[in-house]
């Protein structure tokens, strides 16, 4: 078992770090235990991570960044990485005493071989360091880098102090405590370091360390050698490093044993095996994957939430321009997608803009789309106390936003009613839609075919409850009442039901979202002024299968089936409603 | 400088090889030289793929494998691979003479280590073999393996015989001549092999061999651990391969050196330098990606070409209901996107039941669309005497196959006349369009709204030279005029000039075309009869960006000037019209 520590805060840096694990879980081949010293931003989403990701023998502990603060913060340093750069002096106290030996490493490293043989020559210090930790205790450590640390402050009372500088003090004093490490396991690619001088004669590199603050960019004569490991780990599916290891049996991850156990329970020889094993799988999660600042605490404000993956993209910006408040937005992409996806945020003036839209990264894992999955990660992340659940391909009308936070305060919501807001939806099948500015101008545009109530044509049990008739007229707020299949937009306390994760792929996914709300007892009210207005796309693949296949259909029902069963066996006779909707003969969906 | 000598025939043996040869550069730190004994079909495909891929320190020769067949085909056989997988026993004699030494892999393997391990060995025999190709010849292996195999067949006159059998037939009478290899470097997964204990023993496997008919489905301990490796290397991103070995200079790859000093030269300061770049990416090229069968040389036959991205997977479908003919397409897709598209066609019906549709997939480099050189790859790649040039998003009439072959055939095309047929465009916002089965019922749709000219409201220049007036009332074909800014989907010879590279995102690709079809003297006939439909779909990334970029706009102009330039050069004072038109103030694209 070989043990690791890393230094992680923040948004960024713990997107980093995980290139630098990838790296290292593709060539380790024994057991690792990652000791991550994190701020409260990084541990939130690299616990995620990691629960998420369930990697055999990976072991991970947390320590409090902020906890070992004091005993650093008296030193004057401009390091870019600002106070957490210091934490490596003070990591033998931080970690467990009964740890005796860890490897400690920056997030900005690239393993281009096993860690093993790291572990291996056990030496000593920088980029990459090997702590010895129990001799460095029995050494006095502490005192020793704190001494160091004030006599070079006294002779040089200006100087800002990275942890490097007083390491660097420290060995000059007591040069018998370091034991130099080869070269080739810190291949630094910062501008005054002799990394040339390395590797020109090395055969082979073993970690490479990005520390140029030009990063990617660097200008080197191996930079293609290195740049292309480096992207080789940004894109790899993270997904292929939940392994076992070879010859080396170990503790399955939490979760993992049992999941193993549902999967192999599974019958391939089922018609809906794919669903089954689709609803089974663990996404791998990465939450807040750009930078974003949390809203400030308003008690009527709304988080708009939404999921999309690659071929949605485009609808980012105009989204942003219709809706002006908070988004948590779930996204369903490989790794090397979500990297595409971080330029595409980067290059649009619109996006980077804003701070308030938090990307959630879920990957790909497996044929069907978990729509349903997708949905409750983006709830699961929004931080006001209501959230509009809408669907990407949608709108809002550009008032929307602050419509709804004055409704929410004038109908008294939360403590007083528990209520469901629906936003009613229209279409459109023209691209180039001149978007109605109120209420009035949307009418005007249904009247001369422009637009349309949603899905009225293909669908209209979806959202007929709604009652446009009414809404057309309506001047205040109006309760409906449920219906099958309604399946509308609405606005709900952070705290509604989760959505059914069995609903993978395309079909019923909101309808039994919806049944569980009326189940709950929320009302149904519709308001007056509001509207969402869906726009046209390519169909995705998952609806072309969809539509042309009898099995997909025949799969869906008896999810449908089960889901009533789960209904039933949860509301009792309350449920009894639903179970005879279904039952009733329809139109096919 | 390591040999390996690889047998690889047909279509899906060059598909499989690409992993194997990913693998073996993931790995390598020696220059190699691969020594590829393919068929026809396979050399045509992995030349190209070769010589696109431009890995440094990578040498490919190719031998015919029909040539010693005849030493071969008097061996009964029945196994799998057929003919080829006897191909291993006359290794000796196809290689040159001046090699002493090679490394023999089946295209089924998988590196999991560097090969110089593996050449450092060197032994002997089986999935993986080494052959110590002068001893060989000198022990004269040539007579050796013919009179072993003539004499097994005389007291087994009913055996079918691999070459496995034979080696061991031999091996069992010159026992002196084999060095077994030790099990770690060809761990292989049928089910009658001893793998497992093998590895159970062993701390690591170099070489993975899936031997088994199951593939990747194979069932075994350790199946995850080799299937995560093996899928690694099926999507890993092959340009990531084309860096220089480290600390081993090499001679660059043909082109590469060029390559280098052309971008070396540009500026990066320049503001057009993105398109400059893209310009001169040269594209990894895997032609015929998927099985197909060229069709029968008929002299009037029509191949559609077109190219598409990920994006546009589902007008595959539809495309082979309205062109019943064969087409040739260009797929601009990653490593781990080609894989899904496999799969994609794979599951569907329609498109797994034709041989007649060539895909050939283009592995995406760069932030530009390289559209003209997608057009070119699948231009070069048509076999039939005439081409439709379309785009992905359109869907020709249901008898436009036919009557293009009609109107060839009449109109006298080829030795007669050098012509290029206008197909009219036309365009529906709709999704639900139900397709005009006529000209009749098109010219029904376009009075009713529900069609229009193609771009008639947004860039009306781009067809209206088509003069759709008299297509209306048009009973036989018409010629027409250039104009400045006309594209219009057009057929031709397979031997019409290319595309302009130089070209790439979004904007003015076909027009340049069109014009170089003009300044040689193309007639533009329109045909009465012919319609194609562009249907609705969400903008793609590259039409965004252009539409929202002003500095986009400004390259694409200094684009077109450079190209009227060059028109210029190569056709004199003809090519001033085009001059003048562009001079000619219009309003903005």
């Amino acid at each position: 078992l070989l043990h690791v520590a890393i230094v992680c805060a923040g948004l960024n840096s713990s997107r980093e770090v995980v290139t630098l694990v990838k790296s290292m879980l593709f060539y380790r081949k024994n057991p690792l235990h990652l000791h991550l010293v994190t701020d409260a931003v990084a541990r939130s989403i690299l616990e995620t991570l990691f629960r998420t990701w369930m990697v055999p023998a990976l072991g991970v502990s947390f320590y409090d960044a902020d906890q070992p603060k004091p005993q650093i913060s008296w030193i004057p340093n401009k390091h870019y990485s600002g106070l957490y750069g210091l934490m490596k002096l003070v990591l033998p106290g931080i970690l467990p005493p009964g740890l005796a030996q860890v490897i400690v490493l920056d997030t900005d490293v690239t393993f281009a071989s096993d860690i093993a043989e790291l572990w291996a020559l056990f030496a000593y210090f920088s980029g990459v360091i090997l702590l010895w930790l129990d001799r460095l205790r029995r050494a006095g450590w502490e005192q020793m880098w704190q001494l160091t640390a004030r006599r070079e402050l006294l002779t040089h009372p200006a100087t800002s102090l990275a942890d490097q500088d007083i390491f660097n003090a420290v060995i000059k004093e007591h040069p018998g405590l370091v034991q130099p490490l080869p070269c080739v396991w810190n291949v630094q690619l910062s501008d005054h370091t002799l990394a040339e001088l390395c590797y020109l004669e090395a055969a082979d590199l073993k970690v490479i360390h990005w520390n140029s603050p030009k990063k990617l960019r660097v200008k080197n004569k191996h930079a293609e050698f290195f740049r292309n490991l480096y992207l080789t780990f940004l894109g790899y599916d993270g997904n292929l490093l939940r392994r076992e290891l070879f010859g080396c049996p170990s503790q399955p991850p939490t979760g993992a044993e049992q999941l193993q156990q549902s999967l192999a329970q599974l019958d391939e020889e089922d018609a809906c095996f794919e669903f089954r094993q689709q609803q089974l799988t663990v996404h791998r999660v990465h939450i807040t994957f750009l930078p974003h600042k949390p809203p400030p605490p308003r008690p009527h404000d709304v988080t708009l939430v939404a999921q999309l993956s690659m071929d949605r993209l485009q609808m980012l910006e105009a989204l942003c321009r219709h809706w002006p408040g908070p988004m948590s937005l779930a996204l369903y992409l490989t790794d090397a997608e979500a990297q595409q996806f971080l330029h595409f945020v980067e290059a649009s003036p619109v996006l980077s803009a804003r701070q308030d839209v938090a990307y959630h990264v879920v990957y790909r894992e497996g044929p069907l789309y978990p729509v349903n999955q997708l949905r409750n990660v983006a709830l699961a992340q929004a931080l006001t106390p209501y959230v509009f659940l809408s669907d990407i391909d949608f709108l809002p009308a550009y008032s929307l936003y602050d419509y709804l936070r004055a409704s929410i305060e004038q109908l008294g919501l939360g403590s007083l009613r528990k209520a469901a807001l629906v936003v009613p939806a229209f279409e459109t099948l023209r691209y180039r839609l001149s978007f109605p500015r109120s209420k009035a101008e949307l009418l005007a545009l249904l009247d001369a075919g422009a637009l349309s109530t949603f899905r009225y044509h293909e669908w209209p049990r979806g959202h007929a409850a709604t009652d446009y008739a009414s809404w057309r007229e309506a001047q205040a707020p109006y309760r409906v009442q449920w219906a099958a299949d309604y399946e509308p937009y609405v606005v709900v306390p952070r705290d509604c039901p989760r959505y059914d994760p069995r609903f993978v792929g395309f079909g019923w996914n909101k309808v039994a979202h919806i049944m569980e709300l009326d189940a709950q007892e929320y009302e149904l009210l519709v308001l007056p002024e509001a509207f969402t207005i869906h726009l046209p796309h390519t169909p995705s693949l998952d609806i072309s299968r969809f539509r042309s296949s009898p099995a997909y259909r025949a799969c869906l029902q008896a999810l449908k089936e089960e889901f009533h069963q789960d209904l039933s066996r949860r509301y009792g006779a309350a449920a009894l409603k639903y179970l005879t909707a279904l039952q009733r003969p329809r139109s096919p969906v």
